[in-house]
């Protein structure tokens, strides 16, 4: 049996996870999920039935993770120790991985979904406005090459992964520093290998379909 | 100089981080911040102006953390290794932290600006539906004392604040399994200590104001 089983659908945020596998050269089996049949497995370990959901097999029972960002920082601390940060690292590594998580994905999908912030409730909202969370993150990246400095961590994926796909989907603006990280992520080899997983099931469905 | 220079307002997300630094004994000092005329340290740490913000002061130079669960995650790291997730835990750990600080501040923030997502789009709202995303966390809870098993760990700092919060703001449901969650947090003597001085910091606020 192989050490990871990755439930996903390769039109979902599992292609995040797929490429987090590759950079850390897990052993994993995929499990496809059809959103209109979710296999039982699926069910028995997350009853939410959201992909991507990520089992670990470890020893003689299993662990179950889900949120992309956990299951990338999950998938670093047990299987790519190289991909974790250093002393140094640690304060932007955990800053931008909850950042991504929470107020840049906020921000994305209140504005993709036409959702204003009113006068006054910014604070609450968390993320304050979509042009000051996206100003900061390009105020980040402006200055490094990678989310902790010049070297290429799990937080990368996650981070990456959503600058990549706001710049796809123009969720994010075409800032040439997006462009630039981003350029740098879609020439890695895990990268491209994950990603032309993916695709080819895309289009394998497709035709299918 | 203090380990740690804690940037906030006892009228914040603050309560939080003030809590983690309590769980961990860290040596800090506080930084009030006041919304209208914020701090220049403030500033130059973190553009956003955005409040907790912490700063470790580690050997000559300095680290900046943002985001509450961030923030908590660093304390536990670098100052409370007891409040780490052992091997079993760390599933547990990070998906509960990411689920905390995405699916459910999303729903509860959703709910509470009067949002709704439309048919068909809540895969890409992350959280799904308000129901579904308190109903998980219900479910998790009602099988054990703390997020991670019979264990406090950081996650509960992070996890029980969002239900502390959410009962006493009433954004959460009040359901039994949150409310003795949330009754064996307030019995801590660190919660009750970090409360206590936020609880002060108010009462003298409102008796100036």
């Amino acid at each position: 049996m192989a050490d990871y089983t990755f439930f996903t659908n390769p039109m979902s945020r599992g292609q995040i996870v797929r490429w987090a596998l590759h950079e850390a050269n897990a052993d994993y089996e995929t499990e496809l999920v059809d959103w209109t049949n979710k296999p039982q497995g699926l069910l028995d370990a997350n009853p939410m039935g959201k992909v991507p959901t990520l089992v670990h097999h470890h020893g003689d029972h299993t662990h179950v993770i889900t949120e992309a960002a956990a299951i990338c920082a999950y998938i670093a601390e047990v299987s790519a120790p190289d991909l974790l940060p250093s002393d140094e690292e640690r304060a932007s590594y955990l800053r931008w991985m909850f950042f991504a998580a929470g107020p840049l994905e906020q921000a994305i999908i209140a504005k993709s979904m036409g959702w204003d912030v009113p006068d006054g409730k910014e604070a609450m909202a968390g993320f304050g406005t979509y042009e000051r969370t996206v100003e900061t993150l390009i105020s980040v990246l402006s200055g490094r090459d990678f989310i902790c400095g010049d070297r290429f961590t799990m937080a990368d994926v996650y981070v990456g992964s959503q600058v990549d796909w706001g710049l796809m989907f123009q969720s994010l603006p075409d800032d040439p520093v997006f462009k630039a990280y981003a350029e740098r992520l879609r020439q890695r080899p895990k990268y491209k290998e994950a990603k032309g997983i993916d695709m080819a099931l895309i289009a394998e469905a497709e035709s299918n379909g």
